[in-house]
C-alpha cells in the first residue's frame, strides 16, 4: 500500500514537473538555434589541434603535463571563462622508460611492445625466459604455478569490436591483473595482446593495477599483429624464447592541476553543472581522442553557451582533470576538496569516448527529474540521439562524485573505431572528423543549458 | 600496300591459330578444374605464413637475408620441384641504424620516422636545424639555394589512394630525389611525408637514388600523421626546430643469391615460363604482402600445376629474386648470367603488388600469341578478371629482362590498401586475406599452365 502511494506520487509529480513546462519558449527556441550553429562551428576542433599541437603527449607527471596545465588556463582565458581556477592533484608518478622485446627463438623477431602503466621495471638490460601461453586470463589464474614459475606468461586474447566498446570491458582485465597474477605464480614477467581491435604495429598502454603490497612483474602490451605472429611461431611446437626490456618505473611524488573554467550562473552561481574532459593523456601519441576532443567538444560547448545563450542560472562549470589515465587522481582530489559542497554539485558529465558522433543520452537522476530529461531529448533527437534509460553512467573522473550521490549524464559516442586508437600511438589528430566533433558539441550544448537553466535539481544521495 | 599487306597476313595467322585450337579439350578442362580447386587451396596462404614467420624480416644484406635463401632452398624441396639452384648476387649493402626525430621548438614533439634506403647517416648524435617546408618535389626544385641552405627540408605532398596504385607514381618522386635535389641546394637533412595513404604512425621506407658522385643528405620519411602534425606546427609561423637522427649506411658488399625452382618441361625443358616473386623485404615488417605473399602465390602454382597437371611442355622457372628493394640486384645478375639464352625465356612474370584479389591481365606479347591470350581470358574471366591490353608491364624485377626483349605479363592485383602497409612496419600477415590470396593462385595457374603448354612462343625482341 505504502509502495502504491509512493508510485502515485512520484507520478502526480511527475506528471506536474513535465506541465510545467518549466523553460519559456523563447530560451529553447535559442538552444534549438545555438544546437544546429553548433554543427557546423569548429571551435571543439580548434581547440583539439591547439592542445595536440601546441602540447601533445602530456602524461601524468611529465613536462607535457606542466604544458597542459599552462596552456588550459590560457585557452580559457582566451574563450573568456567568467573565473579560472587550478586545484592541486599530487600523485605517485610512474615514468616510461626503454621498451622493447624480441622473439629470440626458434626464429627472431622484433616485437612492438610498450609498458603497462604502473608495471615495474626489468633490469636495464631485459629479462629473458620462455613463453608460456594463456589464451585468456581466466586460463593463467587457473593454471598451477609449475606451469609459470621462471617464464615469461603470454595471454592471447583479442578484444572484440563494438559500437558501445563492451568489448573492452571484456578484456581489460588482462591488463589489470596479469602482472600480479603472474607474480603469484612465480612468472618473471608478462606479456599481454594489446587491448585493441586493429592491426596495426602500435601497441596499447595503459594502466595495470598496483599495489605496494602486492607482488608485481615488469609487463607489456604487443600490438596485434606481433601476437599474431608470437602465436605462430608457438604453434610450431618448440620452446619459444623472449626478451623483454622494459625500464619504466615509480619515480616520486607529482602535483599536477586541475584546471577549472566556470561560466557563472545568474542566479544560483554556487550550484553547478560539471561537465568536462581529463587534460592528461598517454604518452604514445597525441592524445587527441583520449581526451583532446572531449576537452574541444566541452570547453566549446560551455563558450558557445555563454556566447549565444548569456548567463544561465547555475554556474556551467568546465573540469579538465589531471591524471584520469594512472589513477583518475584529479577526480579524486576534487571530491576530497569540495566534499563540504557536493550537493552543490547538480548534474555532471565527462566526454571521454573519443570523437565519434554521440547516438544516445544515458542518464541517472532523481525520477523527478526525467520530464526535464525528456525535454532535451525533443532537442536531441534530432541529432540522431536516442535515450537509453536512467541507469546511465559517466566517464571516469565522475565516479567519486557519483558514488557521493551526485546526478550524471552520459551522451555515447559511437565507438566502433576508438579501440583501434586508444592509448597508442595513433591516437592523432586525424582520428577527429571535424563534422562528429561538431555533432558533440551540439549534443553537450543541449544537455548543459538546459540543466543550467532548469527550475528544479536532478537529485542527490541516487543509488548505484 | 606492304603495310596492308603485312596487316592481313597478322589477321590470318591469328586466326589460323585462333582455329587451330592448340590445347586439347581434356587439357583445358583440367586447367579449368585445377583453377576452381585453387580457390579453396591454402598452400599459397602456408608459403607465406612460413616465410613470415619462420624467417620475418629480411632486408637484403641482414641475416634474415640469408634465412630466406635457405628457407627458400627447403621450401622448394618440400615442395617437390625437379631442379633447385641458387645463383650469386652481390651489390653494396645498405644497412638501417638508429631512427629518431624529433621537434626541438617551438613545440616538442617525437616524429616516427624512418630513414630512405641508400640515403647517408647522420652524426650519431643527430642533426638539427630549421624546418623549410615545400608542398612539393617540383617545389623544392624551383627554390632558389638560399632558401634552403643550411636547413632541413619537408616536402609534405600525400599520395592518393588508387585502385591501381597510380598515385604512387605520383608521388615516389620525392623519396628517390629529395637526398639529392636538397644536397645541391646547401640543405643538410631532408624529411618527406611518407609514400602510403595510411593514418598510421607507422612511416614508409623504400629506396632513395644514390649515387656515390652526387652529392646526398641524410634523409627520412615521417608518417602520416606526423606530417600533419609538422604542417600544424608549421601554420604557426615561428620558426621550427628539429632534430634528424638516422644512422643508417653503406656497409661494403654482400653476395646473396636468386633462388631458383624449376618445374622442368616434357617437351622444351630449356625453354621457361618464369614467375616469381622478390624473396627480401624491408626490415620494418615481417614482408608479408612485399612480397611473401608474391612468393606464396607463385610457388603454390608451379606445384599445383605439377601435382594436378604433371609436367608441362616447357619448364616452369620461380625464381624468387634478391634484393629487389633498392637495387633489383638480383634481376640484373639473373640477366647478366644468362645472357646467352635469353631467348629460351620464354613468358615471364612477377607478383610483387601485395595479396589483393587480382582483376585485370595486360600482357605485352607479340601480336602472334594474342590467340592464346583470349584463351587464357575465357579460364580467367570467371575469376573475375578482365582484359587491359598488350601495352602491359610486370614487376620490377622483370624489367631488365623485358628490356632486353622478353614477353611479360601482369596480373593486376587490387591495390587500394596496398600502399597503407607497403614498406612499413604494418606489412604483417594479418594484411593477407587466405581467399584473396587464393584467388591469385587460379589465376597464375591459368596463364603459367597455358603459357608452358602452348604449341608456340610469345616473341622476343619486342619493342618497349
Amino acid at each position: 500500500m505504502k509502495k502504491l502511494f509512493t508510485l502515485c506520487l512520484m507520478m502526480l509529480s511527475t506528471i506536474m514537473i513535465a506541465q510545467t513546462n518549466q523553460y519559456d519558449d523563447d530560451f529553447i527556441n535559442q538552444v534549438k538555434q545555438l544546437r544546429d550553429q553548433a554543427l557546423t562551428n569548429d571551435l571543439a576542433y580548434d581547440i583539439t589541434e591547439s592542445l595536440t599541437t601546441e602540447v601533445g603527449a602530456r602524461l601524468a607527471g611529465t613536462p607535457g603535463d606542466a604544458k597542459a596545465v599552462a596552456w588550459a588556463q590560457e585557452k580559457f582565458k582566451a574563450l573568456g571563462f567568467d573565473r579560472i581556477s587550478t586545484e592541486p592533484v599530487t600523485f605517485k608518478r610512474w615514468t616510461r622508460g626503454q621498451e622493447t622485446a624480441v622473439i629470440l627463438s626458434p626464429y627472431q623477431h622484433q616485437l612492438a611492445i610498450t609498458a603497462l602503466g604502473r608495471t615495474l621495471p626489468t633490469p636495464a638490460d631485459g629479462i629473458s625466459g620462455e613463453v608460456v601461453h594463456f589464451a585468456t586470463l581466466a586460463d593463467l589464474q587457473a593454471a598451477d604455478k609449475s606451469e609459470v614459475s621462471g617464464k615469461i606468461t603470454f595471454i592471447s586474447e583479442r578484444m572484440e569490436r563494438h559500437k558501445d566498446g563492451s568489448g573492452y570491458g571484456k578484456a581489460v582485465g588482462a591488463r589489470g591483473l596479469t602482472a600480479q597474477v603472474t607474480a603469484e605464480k612465480g612468472g618473471i614477467a608478462a606479456i599481454i595482446r594489446s587491448i585493441g581491435t586493429d592491426n596495426n604495429r602500435t601497441p596499447h598502454t595503459g594502466a595495470a593495477k598496483y599495489d605496494d603490497n602486492i607482488p608485481s612483474v615488469p609487463a607489456g602490451a604487443i600490438s596485434n599483429p606481433d601476437a599474431d605472429l608470437l602465436l605462430n611461431v608457438l604453434k610450431r611446437n618448440k620452446p619459444v624464447f623472449v626478451k623483454v626490456t622494459l625500464t619504466s618505473h615509480w619515480d616520486g611524488d607529482y602535483t599536477s592541476q586541475n584546471v577549472i573554467g566556470d561560466m557563472l550562473g545568474s542566479e544560483k552561481p554556487e550550484e553547478y553543472i560539471v561537465i568536462g574532459c581529463h587534460l592528461d593523456s598517454w604518452d604514445l601519441g597525441t592524445g587527441a581522442i583520449d581526451d583532446a576532443s572531449g576537452c574541444g567538444i566541452t570547453m566549446a560547448a560551455a563558450k558557445l553557451i555563454k556566447e549565444h545563450l548569456g548567463s544561465l542560472k547555475r554556474t556551467i562549470r568546465v573540469v579538465l582533470w589531471a591524471n584520469e589515465e594512472y589513477g583518475i587522481s584529479g577526480a579524486l582530489a576534487y571530491h576530497e576538496a569540495h566534499k563540504n559542497e557536493l550537493k552543490q554539485h547538480i548534474l555532471g558529465g565527462e566526454s571521454d569516448f573519443g570523437a565519434g558522433e554521440i547516438y544516445a543520452l544515458g542518464t541517472r537522476v532523481a525520477e523527478d527529474a526525467l520530464p526535464t530529461i525528456e525535454t532535451m531529448m525533443t532537442l536531441l533527437k534530432p541529432l540522431g540521439i536516442d535515450y537509453i534509460g536512467n541507469q546511465g553512467s559517466s566517464g571516469a573522473d565522475l565516479i567519486p562524485m557519483r558514488k557521493a550521490g551526485m546526478a550524471v549524464f552520459g551522451l555515447r559516442q559511437d565507438g566502433t573505431d576508438y579501440f583501434d586508437y586508444h592509448h597508442t600511438a595513433n591516437d592523432t589528430l586525424d582520428k577527429v572528423d571535424p563534422k562528429a566533433l561538431a555533432q558533440n558539441v551540439a549534443a553537450w550544448i543541449v544537455v548543459t543549458a538546459l540543466a543550467a537553466e532548469a527550475e528544479h535539481d536532478f537529485g542527490f544521495d541516487l543509488t548505484d
